[in-house]
């Protein structure tokens, strides 16, 4: 396997994880994925933010902001002195090593892991006429101690993605037992009714990501209302415009979900634009 | 930290995990956890049969018994050769190592790590008078693709785990959201009404362990009809005795839940003597 990335593990190059770390043994750790410019990571006081946040409900230390800038800088500035050279950066933080058992130690040292990768090339149809949805079947549980939070704990996404092998299909829709839409496997959804955006509520299950938040919060910019609720797919289809959203493409519009398609519109174009300002 | 323990990753000794292993990225994996006695797993059909289809139910192709007991061979059998000298293995199984993104390669390599642990120091107390359990505010999700496999992703056990620090509590019972009793967080339970084994229906969430199913295989020899269902703390807490097991102590009486006790009961220990037969 050929691959454009290096790692940092708490600080050293390429040094391996401890099968006694507890993201390795039960997915006890939490992780983010953002763009890095010119070596500096985008939106970082939010991604920042987010981490800590997550890290404290599962109750876990963040490691300070100050380590994480470090890490960037020894991984990625020698390739951020490119002009707008993009890469992606992959935070992990873990509770640490522990012993044989759920219960953490009593002293827990986390584990903080930082991937370099190569920005996808995603197709630029995606961004001009949008993409086509499939509808998972695999479901979200109801689990509200850990609803919102990127967790390590992924096999529902990782069921969820192995549906389908159409490289045509850009995600998937994922729904709660309930047959509400909650999120795709790596997105957020949005639709658009008149001047309402709906997004999905998220504390049941899913992932509440820093695109999410940043485009709740231009939503006004856009002349649109912004409405947290619950609804289903025939709802969603019934949106007189849709996308779905993440830190790496920013935004892309619903072209189809099964027999429903939509014309040409330009709601993740302008959100696009606007989540740039 | 000191350690009794050493580890084969891929049939090498101590050799760390890759941080794109899935296993760390995502908990994209399974586990066990058995007894070895002369350097030789405990009722390894049982344990490798469990493997095969936890792996099978997330799309893992599950590494070979050959290649788990070469593994056991390096690893316990010089401390073997001690007479009756006990210790404990835990194998873990991943996809192996992926790109970034939920969907696996096209072609994974499965990761098997084996790792050796001393036998726990039970209180002989839980074998004699049995154990108290705390009742864990911590559900457990419905998720019908994984319920009955020991996956790697074990938050909510961590989450639960976390409720409680007195160490004479000795595992804790989850419900779900329905507040059915499951399981508790390392064991499954078993409630005896005259002379029938109730355990809880596994369909939904929890892990089937194989201590369980060997309970179940063994009830008639103890004049025991079993009876899997759905049932509440409070049904539990009327069960004239009830005991928790593992593969690791076999089974213990429960003593008390909350404010209600039971009077010693000989269910655990008959349970335990069949169990060796």
């Amino acid at each position: 396997m050929t691959r454009m990335h290096t790692y940092l593990t708490n600080g050293s190059f390429d040094h391996a994880v401890s099968p006694f770390d507890r993201g390795f043994a039960y997915g006890d750790g939490i992780f983010r994925t953002l763009v890095m410019r010119d070596g500096m990571p985008e939106n970082w006081p939010l991604h920042y933010q987010k981490l800590v946040a997550d890290c404290g409900t599962i109750g876990i230390v963040c490691p300070s902001a100050e380590l994480l800038m470090s890490d960037f800088q020894q991984l990625f500035l020698p390739d951020g002195l490119t002009e707008n050279h993009l890469a992606i950066a992959k935070i992990i933080i873990t509770r640490g090593e522990g012993e044989r058992g759920y219960a953490p130690p009593a002293v827990t040292m986390p584990l903080r892991v930082v991937i370099k990768t190569a920005m996808p090339q995603y197709p630029e149809e995606n961004f001009v006429n949008g993409v086509n949805l499939h509808v998972c079947e695999t479901r979200l549980a109801h689990q509200p101690k850990l609803a919102g939070i990127k967790h390590l704990n992924r096999l529902e996404n990782i069921l969820a993605r192995m549906e389908w092998n159409d490289p045509t299909i850009a995600d998937g829709i994922m729904l709660d037992a309930d047959n509400n839409v909650i999120e795709c496997t790596s997105a957020n959804i949005f639709a658009r009714f008149g001047d309402v955006l709906l997004t999905p509520d998220l504390r049941q299950c899913g992932v509440a990501g820093v695109t999410r938040q940043r485009i709740m919060s231009i939503a006004h910019s856009l002349s649109l209302e912004i409405s947290v609720e619950t609804f289903n797919v025939e709802k969603l289809m019934s949106a007189d415009e849709a996308m779905i959203c993440n830190s790496l493409y920013g935004a892309w519009q619903i072209r189809g979900i099964q027999h429903r398609t939509w014309q040409a519109g330009a709601l993740a174009a302008n959100t696009r634009a606007a989540l740039k300002t």
